[in-house]
């Protein structure tokens, strides 16, 4: 197989751009330039908004942006050199690339590709400029994925095809947050049978771990949650007790002890707050007990413990993106949604058109949502 | 078997006992009581200086107190109940025991247990006192230990049987130090071949590291220290290259970086500086790096990393004796160094004489020694 022969043009269409940090996104017709050697034209079909998308908005420099990571599409075009997709495809973009051949890789134990690692400039990788302008002005990417416009550009090695008889309203979900998730109690903390587990946080990356820890047959499933609407959709994705840190009369870790008899086996800090990595330590039991740290912090990027922890034999662990080689390993999760081993659409609670993305931002703030899904026009 | 039918009296020698934090032990006459129930004494054979009896004498507040806890013996008598010893028999002595039947003993999977694990208190798990008296007022023991003295009492838990062939002047480092470094390497860490290692601190625990990491296969074993006199013995143990951290003009983890490709797939931190473990962590790389931290610091208990370091997938584990169950694990491991499968002797720089240990403390406080072997008076 080879490129098409054709020279794709330059795309005008909407996209919501911010244009400055915190400030509403604002709906404006961008230029999409044609991709580059091994880069693919995505159209995006759905979006999701993530909690990273909102940190990165909320606190980094790099303006005007067009944010969104966490999406589905079809190929519009694809750049000289690519072999693997051709137009029509259906993907899943991914924040953090596998390009298969450097040591990370080839190594078969990371998915820390060292070539399409997790982009922070704002910029594609291949030569570090833009694929978008507004009125001939650069207009930067968010993690080399850009899905709040209509049509994006990705590197070849950032993207996942996928099957076409996949829902890309729902598989798009894959994309980042549950699949994190997913991956946190599957290959990172690798729950075992009938071992306990506390999840600090019971938003879509918290239950998407709660969902791995009772497929693999969990015993007990603590979550952790200020917010007590969030209990009702947590049982059905596995939790078994809710602890409200608000109602507790002493430190939440000695009510976890206690529940637990000693700490649970793995405990999870899916909130993104340091701070609470130490209370994750202290919750999971000596010896074996393993916490595993899957947040982006807002604040405090500094993560604190007593030594104490560790001479007793605990565990903190992290990963990007749960572990998951997006090329390898994403086509199987798309598998296990079809054959309906795991859920997905229980996570999304807002389906809102593109022009309402602000909206979007706002229940997410708010704590209102899981998962809202974009859908962009037809 | 049963129990020795005599009753064992009480019994007066000599210890060196640490009247205050930091100052000078004194040589005194103590009375040391008959072992109570699943209890043993022990006549004191040798007994090695480690770290971390210093550490406890200059910060810690309990006194008077009998400090020691890595040490060989001969049981002088047996308490009621106890069935595994009996007099004669050669013991190391642990500063953690096993239970064999809490649930960490019964778990295979940890050496934390929770009937004889580390005693803060200066008194026995079993009645909260003590054995030792000088002139009717109580002296404390360390970790349960207390083996700077003739003789000593301890938990029948917290004493190994070994072979009568073993030279008690050599593996008494087995029952701490040079047990805890392997045992960081080989059960924590789990090394496998053709790996690479970085070692903060070349002392006795960081040398037993660098000894598990070469048997293991390792392919590069880099150490980092500021006291050059330890590069020499340091080769003998598998260190292939030396780094000063005094003589690095830019970050030591960037020089590590440098030299192993990326990071080293292990860390060690065996200062006992919890500032050191965040270099450590950056030393290693991205992935599957795993930093284990071994050292118990004199000051600022707290551990900080930037989280950064966890997303890209690394690990920090810590341990208490490098993970061994000692009643299960010790034995093989004095057979092996029977069988020449490792070294100890090596890591012996100074014999002492027991009345010249305040001597051992000064070579220790200096970093003039690795292990300073005190014999007692026969």
């Amino acid at each position: 197989m080879s490129s098409s022969t054709k020279q794709p043009d330059v795309i005008t269409c909407k996209a919501m751009v911010a244009w400055e940090a915190g400030k509403e996104l604002v709906m404006e017709e961008v230029q999409v330039s044609p991709p580059q050697p091994h880069e693919i034209r995505v159209k995006v079909v759905c979006t999701s908004l993530c909690r990273t998308d909102i940190t990165a908005w909320e606190t980094q420099a790099i303006f005007p942006r067009i944010f969104g990571h966490e999406a589905s599409g079809i190929v519009e075009s694809v750049g000289k050199g690519v072999t693997e997709f051709v137009e029509g495809d259906h993907v899943l973009t991914v924040f953090t690339g596998e390009c298969k051949t450097c040591i990370h890789c080839a190594s078969g134990k990371s998915n820390m590709c060292q070539v399409l690692g997790l982009e922070r400039r704002g910029v594609m990788h291949s030569d570090q400029r833009t694929r978008f302008s507004v009125k001939g002005e650069p207009v930067y990417h968010y993690c080399a994925v850009s899905s709040f416009s209509e049509y994006t550009v990705v590197h070849s090695g950032c993207a996942v095809k996928v099957s076409p008889h996949a829902p890309l309203e729902k598989i798009c979900l894959l994309s980042c947050g549950v699949a994190a998730g997913l991956g946190a109690a599957w290959n990172v903390a690798d729950i075992s049978k009938g071992s306990t587990v506390v999840i600090f946080g019971l938003g879509t990356v918290g239950l998407a771990v709660a969902q791995g820890a009772k497929l693999r047959g969990a015993s007990q499933i603590i979550g952790v949650e200020t917010n007590p609407e969030k209990y009702e959709k947590a049982k059905a994705f596995g939790v078994t007790e809710f602890l409200n840190p608000k109602d507790c009369k002493e430190p939440i870790q000695q009510v976890i002890k206690r529940l637990s008899g000693g700490g649970t086996d793995y405990s999870f800090e899916c909130i993104g707050d340091t701070g609470t990595v130490a209370t994750a330590l202290q919750s999971c039991c000596d010896g074996w007990g393993l916490t595993v740290t899957l947040g982006v912090p807002k604040m405090k990027p500094e993560i604190a413990a007593h030594y104490s922890a560790f001479l007793s034999g605990k565990t903190l662990k992290g990963s990007l993106f749960g572990g998951w080689k997006p090329k390898s390993d994403l086509p199987s999760l798309v598998e296990k949604y079809m054959n309906k081993e795991i859920q997905i659409d229980e996570f999304i609670t807002h389906n809102l058109p593109f022009e309402d993305i602000n909206k979007a931002f706002s229940l997410m703030r708010e704590g209102k949502c899981l998962r809202c899904v974009i859908h962009m026009p037809k």
